[in-house]
């Protein structure tokens, strides 16, 4: 049940919290607090704090959490405790980069398959165990290979078409590389990666910083 | 100068704001308003409203906004009126597919340089007029070629260290796809991406869809 009053931040921000607190379980370290998970990651207690209270208590007031239990929360809390079929939709560079990026199944995300129109490239592999298979077959392979989440690194120009054809494979979910809004049904989840709205984000930060910006008022 | 009161989410939805005004202008489309931009994107008129409001008055109520204006606004805003020369810090499958990006020189980024410690690929071009270099040189060349922008894209066990050195360089900012919080000096600018961070804010998205999420409570 969707709890519209968690905002998507927050939900980021939980996913960066197990990450922190993988690297703690990496070195050994059993207990944390939201001061310290707050030094690691520069950002405030309060806001650790905050975000986790959405979901339950999870620490004792003075004596913190333990690593091990909240990082099995976060795990539920994001559907990370489920395993994650996932398909690559577009094998340019950016497609063969997710295929070949090696902190996917540690995470629950295994990538079944991949796609394109491109005949030199069906047929091959992308990275190790993953075909490329012609996009005409889509809708037949993904059911077949019970795909989840479609990884949609496609031009901009065809995005919203193809995100059409993957939303009648049954996929639940588009993590969407291209640099467009696309308008699908309420029931399909989309999450947009695009790290020019992050370079964008940067220089206003760099502006900011040397306080040359204009401001209008 | 810095406004501390001005959120991050509205600094990176000024720039979706600013990618949805850019193909309404290529359409020929020369008004709009809040509530067509929110229909265009899929948000609340009002947070739009809100999230401009932060830099002053931009359009006329009842009458909406100049395209071209709106556009010139945001992009003195964001910094995107000035020229930044970008260099590619680790040339992977990732770092290859930025260099190849298209999308980086209309918005005023030009990739100058790449940098890698591979002796195969040093001497080599990663993209069109894009020579990689030994990361040896790394402070010589990003100077040479007044670097102001280092996208960061090496293996998360080095990525401190490096991001270490760029700082010497004097470059101003980092966009880092390692998937570590870096730990560097104030004055320098950090914005992340990580697609796994989105992934996991998919999958939570999808079992809050799905209703079967198990809170704590």
């Amino acid at each position: 049940m969707k709890n519209p009053k968690i905002p998507k931040p927050t939900i980021k921000r939980l996913a960066v919290y197990y990450r922190c607190l993988e690297n703690k379980k990496i070195n050994g370290i059993q207990k944390t607090s939201s001061k310290d998970l707050a030094d690691s990651l520069h950002i405030k207690a309060s806001q650790i704090r905050k975000d986790l209270s959405y979901f339950g208590e999870f620490g004792k007031r003075g004596v913190g959490y333990d690593v091990d239990k909240l990082m099995n929360s976060i795990k539920i809390i994001l559907g990370l405790d489920k395993k994650w079929n996932v398909a690559i939709i577009g094998v340019g560079n950016l497609g063969a980069a997710i295929a070949n990026y090696t902190g996917l199944e540690k995470n629950g995300f295994f990538i079944k398959a991949a796609f394109d129109k491109d005949k030199s490239k069906i047929g091959k592999q992308v990275s190790a165990g993953v075909l490329v298979y012609d996009m005409k077959d889509l809708k037949k392979v993904c059911k077949q290979k019970k795909i989840d989440i479609a990884i949609l690194s496609v031009p901009a120009s065809v995005a919203q078409n193809v995100a059409e054809e993957i939303v009648e494979t049954g996929i639940k979910g588009i993590l969407n590389f291209a640099p467009i809004s696309l308008n699908l049904p309420d029931k399909i989840s989309v999450e947009n990666v695009d790290f020019t709205i992050s370079l964008k984000a940067l220089t206003y930060d760099i502006v900011s910083n040397i306080g040359n910006i204009e401001l209008k008022d």
